[in-house]
Formats: structure tokens, sequence, C-alpha cells
């Protein structure tokens, strides 16, 4: 068994799968949920749940965190009961969740006094790729620490990259994301186009995606829509944060990025309509509702 | 060798590699361009150069056109000395340019009362696809024609896909280039916050390219970026035109199209910052003059 002493903070759709791998490469961790479920699949898989975040600080060198915003990361971390009171000197925080860059970068300088090293280390590559061990993990922070845990984050992705000083990991996956956004909705659109002006939409993937418009998004988007599978993987709601904190990153560096701010607003137009805990392809039905047309499957 | 007399009317960047595969073939093609130049690389290829586009449709069982603009395409379909005017009946005009679905359509009504089929069959693939004979095409028009092309056509491309009646090949192809053209505005805005917020541009495609956002397009956008390769390939001045024909079609269908508004709108501002007539990712300049960062190689 590894020697190194794992934590785990956040369970769920992320992070449930991740800890799992981490076990079964023989690491002991221990782990913490507020959602009693997923706890109990945690100890069911091996691990060691306690009852508090408190106790996963103390009695891991490196706690690895899954969180779903960046106001919970710096609750975790800084807030009352938080790691940074309870962990020791020269003890490692890894932040798998997608924040911004400046919550990592507020983290590191709150941990810095306390000698612990805070690293942000957001992943791509959703549920299936947690599940699978696949996930791309872009890293930021101090590089002796990134080198000490890469051998861990390679047991639960395929690439795992250092990006640069605190918080060019989340720059690198709000730039990652923001690109898939884009992506989704320059796809929805030009098949709901497509549609409208007569074409049939399995023709046209079957025609197209071989060449220069051919991208992972669509593989992933034609197929959903053709069956209308609007069923997480990842969120309407995700992608609307995702995107919004790109946004904020672009005003922060006064950068004009009128693509990111108006896919922006197609997502929030998605959740607007109630689409928010649907899978990013649910888009399409903004283009469906203005024109009444249908791109494939029965009526979503 | 194949005993079909081919005609083939513009022998440019693309229209020129497409002939010479066909004359490569064993076709006996009859060509014609209104540049000397192109002319006599033709003839030297082993086609049999003519003085006008009437001598060409003289003696062709099959026309090729490979112009510009939907505007040549009419002119030389049913201007004066047009094609309709010399060829036969029974005869097929196979249009390879991207135009728009009305003017295949009106080119397909104006050629049938005198027997003439015309197919739309735009390619994608750029320069290199056409001298590599690894286009993609997608043809609209009466599919017993098509059945006849096909043959010849795949000596040109590697997927040759009927969409359906006139004009749905064209429909496809602008679908293509909006999705192509949406993409490297999203790359490039991507890499430039991704620049202006810290990240060294190499190692974030090192890092995103294998996962989710990972497209053609960033494939032949990034490596040009980093060398600061702007020699077209396509144009700025072809993809503003190529969207322009997409948002048109959205408009005649009353379809909403931010998405593609707002990437001609892009577009357009490097054709009117002068850049028209070099490579797509040049775009990225608009980003660089907006902030005075620069994505890659030495000042362009």
């Amino acid at each position: 068994m590894p020697d190194t002493s794992l934590g785990f903070l956040g369970l769920g759709v992320m992070g449930g799968p991740m800890a799992r791998n981490l076990i079964k490469a023989g690491y002991a961790v221990t782990g913490f949920d507020t959602d009693r479920g997923r706890l109990g699949r945690f100890a069911a898989a091996g691990g060691k749940a306690v009852p508090s975040a408190a106790e996963v600080g103390g009695a891991s060198e490196i706690v690895f965190l899954s969180l779903p915003t960046g106001d919970v990361v710096r609750q975790v971390v800084t807030g009352e009961g938080g790691l940074t009171a309870v962990m020791r000197s020269g003890l490692v925080i890894v932040d798998l969740s997608t924040t911004e860059a400046k919550v990592a970068q507020d983290a590191a300088a709150a941990c810095a006094p306390r000698g612990i090293t805070f690293l942000d280390a957001p992943v791509s590559g959703g549920e299936q790729g947690a599940i699978d061990a696949t996930l791309s993990i872009m890293a930021g922070g101090d590089a002796a620490a990134f080198a000490r845990c890469k051998p861990i984050l390679s047991v639960i992705g395929r690439s795992v990259v250092h990006m640069g000083g605190s918080g060019m990991g989340q720059a690198a996956k709000l730039i990652n994301n923001l690109i898939v956004a884009a992506g989704f909705a320059a796809v929805c659109e030009g098949w709901a186009l497509a549609v409208k002006a007569g074409l049939d939409p399995a023709t046209l993937h079957e025609a197209i995606k071989g060449g220069w418009a051919g991208s992972r998004v669509m593989e992933e988007t034609i197929p959903r829509l053709l069956k209308r599978d609007f069923v997480p993987g990842g969120t309407v709601d995700i992608m609307t944060k995702d995107v919004g904190y790109a946004l904020n990153m672009a005003r922060t560096l006064d950068l004009p990025v009128p693509v990111t701010a108006l896919v922006h607003e197609l997502f929030r137009m998605a959740k607007a309509q109630g689409k928010g805990p649907k899978a990013q392809p649910v888009l399409i039905t903004l283009w469906e509702e203005w024109t009444g047309i249908q791109v494939g499957g029965s009526k979503a």
C-alpha cells in the first residue's frame, strides 16, 4: 500500500469515483461528505468515512477537494473549522473543483503562512472520465508540491499538466470550458438551421464530422440530439457557472470576449427556461422553441 | 480511359487541383479559366484548354464549376453565352463552388426546361484536401444525376454524400462553415484570454487538446498561431462570405442565429482591419490589438 495518507472532501458525481479510484490503487483514503448516502458508498468501497472535514484534515497528508463552487471551497479551506485550522505544516490541499483563479490564489495565500500548500487542479472529462480515470487535470501552484502529487493525480487522470503558478489550473479549465460551451452553442444553432432548411440531421453529421467542422463536442452532442438524450453528464447549470467564471476573469483582465459573453447569455436563457439540471445539448431547445422546429427524436 | 467527357470551369486554388486529379484518373477534361496562367498549367497537366466557357459546355457531358461567388455561377450558367445556351439536353452541371441554396435552386430551375440537370456539390477540406483528393463533398439535386456523378466525385473527394434536393448541398456546406468559423472565433478568443491570464499558449494546447475542447479547428489553429503563420489556406474573405451566406439563409427562414451573427461581425471586423486576404487564424489579431497582448511568435 502506498504510504501517503490521503483525504477526500466531496464525494459526489465527480469526487465519488475519483476517491474510489484512489482506494483501488491501494491508498488509505479518509473522506467526508455532507450527504450521508455518498459517505456510505465511499465507506462500502473501502474508504474511511469520518463525520467532519476537520477530521479529514487531521488524518491526511494530502487532502483532495471536489466541491460544487468556489464559495464552498473558501468555506472548507479558510472558514470556521476549515482545513487551515487543523492541517499540519508541510501538508498539501489539492482542489479538483472548478472555481476561479482568484479563489485558488486567495486560498494559496491563506495556506502559505501555516506551511500548507494549496494547489488548484481542476479536471475535465466529466463523470465518465472520473469513473474511467481518463480525466485531464490542469494544475496551478507550487512546482515541488505538484511533483509530489503528480503520481497520485495520475491515478485518477490520463493527462496531468502543470500550467503555472497558483490559479493557472483554474484559468486553463475555464478556457477549456468556454471553448466547449461555444462549441455546444455553434453545433446546436447549426443543426437547428440545418433542419429548418430541410436537411436531415443524421445525414449532415455523416457528411461533415470527418472534416474541418469535426470536434469532440459534435461527437458528444449529435447522437444525444438525435435521441433527445438530455440526461446529465454535464449540466447547463455547471456550464453557466463556468462560463460566468471565464467572463469574470476576462472582465478583471479588461479583455473583450464577445463570444464568451454571448454564449453565457445563451446558457443563461436555457437556465431561465428551467433547463439548468439537464445536459448541455438541451441548449437546442432554445432554437426549437423560437421556431417550432424539432431536431431529431420525439418531442422533449 | 473512362468514356464520359468532362468540362471544368474555374481552375484556381481549388479547381486547379481537382481538375488535375480527374485528368490523372484518365478522364478527358476540357477546361477554361479567365486567368491565362491557370489555363496554361491545366494544359500542361494534360487538360484540353479552350478559350471560352461556351466551348467547354459544347464539348462536355458533365461540366464542373469551381467559381468564386454565387454571382459568377449565375453568370456562367444563365448569363449571356452561358452554359444553358450551349449544352445539350441530358447533360449535367456540377457546381463545386460554395454559394447559397437559392443560387442552386434558381440555376436548377433555369436548367430544367432545357433538359440540363444542375447539381450543387460544394466541397470542404481546403486547398490541401483538393490536392490530396480528400475533400468532403455535400451534394444537392436530382438523385439519378447524383448517382451518375458519384463515381467521378469520388475521384476528387473522400466523402461524397447526397444531402437532398436542390440547394441542400449548399445548405450543408454553409452550416459546416459556420461551425468552423465559430470554432476559430472561440479558439482565438480563448487563447487570447489564456495568454492575458498568464498561461503559456503551447502548454494550454497540450493540456486540453485531448479532451472535450478538442477539435479539428483547434489542431489547424494553434500551431499556426504559435508560428504566426497567417498564409492561406482559407481566407478571412472567404469565411466572411460563407458565414454571410449562412446568415442570409437563417434570415430567409426566420430563424434567430445569434452565434452566426456575432461570428460574422468578428470576421467582418478582421476584414475591416485589412486582414481579408490572410488565413482565418489571423482573427487572433483582433484580441491582440484590443489589449496589446500577443499570442505566440514574433509580432505580425
